[in-house]
């Protein structure tokens, strides 16, 4: 079995806890039925020893391949390629959580839809900003009723970019939740709220020159951008060298910006100079979402 | 000259000062240069003195006139014939600034576009989700950013209704503000701004399928409709019935409920039985906005 899953940049500034998108940059897993539980991990956090585990990933899989093959004892060798950096809010554990999913259906031999797989998704990741986009590909919005996942999907065209900037460190989830207040004010609120709505309707009608309006926002994005301050010298770059919009990407570390595919290369390299210690990629954007190959 | 200008239903459930659309309900103007000012009223309001001096309008439309022409001191006769319910959540307020700015630049002989009338719109009307849509027509989503109304529109389709309950009182709009609190939670303010983002998506797809879940609202709309607690009911009977969403007009009192024309005339039927007390009224809805001709 292989399974394939990409990055995702959630929120894109307002769409707090509801936009996200996903980048043809792509966790690979292949899987083998085995005598005994093996496994191999190749690319991103292969070097350290808990992440080489895998352990959410084997977790997930174990619990649903058993509640689908009605308690199957078969082992697995699992293959890891890692290509999503880890914990620098790129969805990486999103990518884990759908892929190990999608992997237990594949080995359960059963057929899925991609709305299942969401919805179990949503169990182990709370919030559908990253894990709608991992699954479906895509723009996606989403927001949750009861323990679903509601959703809409728009592509993304071909002419467009992610300039990532990906710092050499990560911003803790867990201060980057705290830092957030528990109340805002109306004036926040509408702030955000009006600019999220907006932004989902350029996305979906492919009117890309107001998203600099569109990505502003109050609920979040600054407050967390103040435990890493050199994030706004790199968002003020690159919306002055052809970014679209240039937003935290989930709750950091990582810059997301979007580019037309032609000023994509004199963003990344002017990002790369400025920024030596922080690493820049630059992918296409991703329609797809999870792949399973039994 | 000639002047007509729709109805609009503002919020649509969790779009809070953000989204709005246009009906098929106009007001027109008929306006004629004249040696003294005179003015005749028609329909709604005509009953009502303090409406029927139409003192907005004239304010509007002097301070513009005045501007345009650099000062001349024509006078006009202006025969007003009122559709839009008044003071009940239908734009009324919206319809007379934007009628009026546009009456100020034909009568002084200008050219004029949209974008203009709305941004000047915005100094009468501080919140775009009425302005905009009585100017563009369709569906809209409106952002204020500086002293400007960012705004997308998508057209609304043929086959769909507007069926309005219109009470037969008014919830003060004054009332209606300050039963808002200053604050909100963070559960409240992703659970409107997920779900104004995700009607977006619907109406720019024409998705009308999740407009139920789409419409809910944590905001402002059932603390408002606790002044009118009738109105509870209304938008029970109505989802019951064949609507695909059931919100409070703007900030009250009108329900405004979106049908298939298939539907429609059912779901009229059973408001006006169950409601004899408030007006039933289905519209198509509006796609052109503010007309002037010269």
């Amino acid at each position: 079995m292989q399974i394939s899953v990409p990055a995702t940049s959630a929120n894109l500034g307002p769409g707090f806890d509801t936009l996200g998108l996903a980048i043809d940059l792509r966790n690979e897993i292949v899987i083998k039925p085995s005598r005994f539980l093996s496994l191999s991990t190749k690319g991103e956090g292969a070097q350290n020893p808990r992440i080489k585990k895998n352990s959410l990933f084997l977790h997930i899989f174990n619990e649903q391949f058993r509640r689908l093959s009605n308690g199957s004892k078969q082992s697995f060798r699992f293959e890891f390629t890692n290509r999503i950096p880890i914990s620098r809010g790129l969805g990486s554990s999103s990518a884990v959580i759908v892929s190990a999913i999608t992997a237990a259906h594949l080995a359960a031999g059963l057929k899925y839809n991609k709305r299942k797989i969401l919805n179990l998704a949503l169990r182990y990741e709370h919030h559908p900003d990253n894990i709608t986009p991992a699954v479906m590909g895509g723009f996606n919005v989403a927001c949750i009723e009861g323990d679903r996942v509601y959703s809409k999907k728009r592509r993304l065209p071909s002419y467009l970019r992610a300039v990532l900037v990906v710092p050499n460190r990560t911003i803790s989830t867990n201060r980057s939740r705290h830092v957030l207040p528990k109340m805002y004010s109306k004036e926040e609120m509408v702030y955000s709220l009006s600019r999220a709505a907006y932004m989902t309707a350029l996305f979906m009608s492919e009117s890309w020159d107001q998203l600099r309006i569109a990505s502003k926002d109050k609920i979040h994005q600054e407050r967390r951008m103040r435990m890493m301050p050199e994030l706004f010298e790199v968002q003020k770059l690159a919306l002055e060298n052809g970014a679209l919009m240039s937003t935290l990407s989930g709750s950091g570390s990582t810059f997301f910006n979007l580019a037309y595919a032609d000023d994509a290369l004199k963003l990344h390299k002017v990002l790369e100079e400025h920024f030596p210690q922080f690493r820049v990629m630059t992918h296409t954007l991703d329609n797809v979402g999870v792949i399973g190959k039994p």
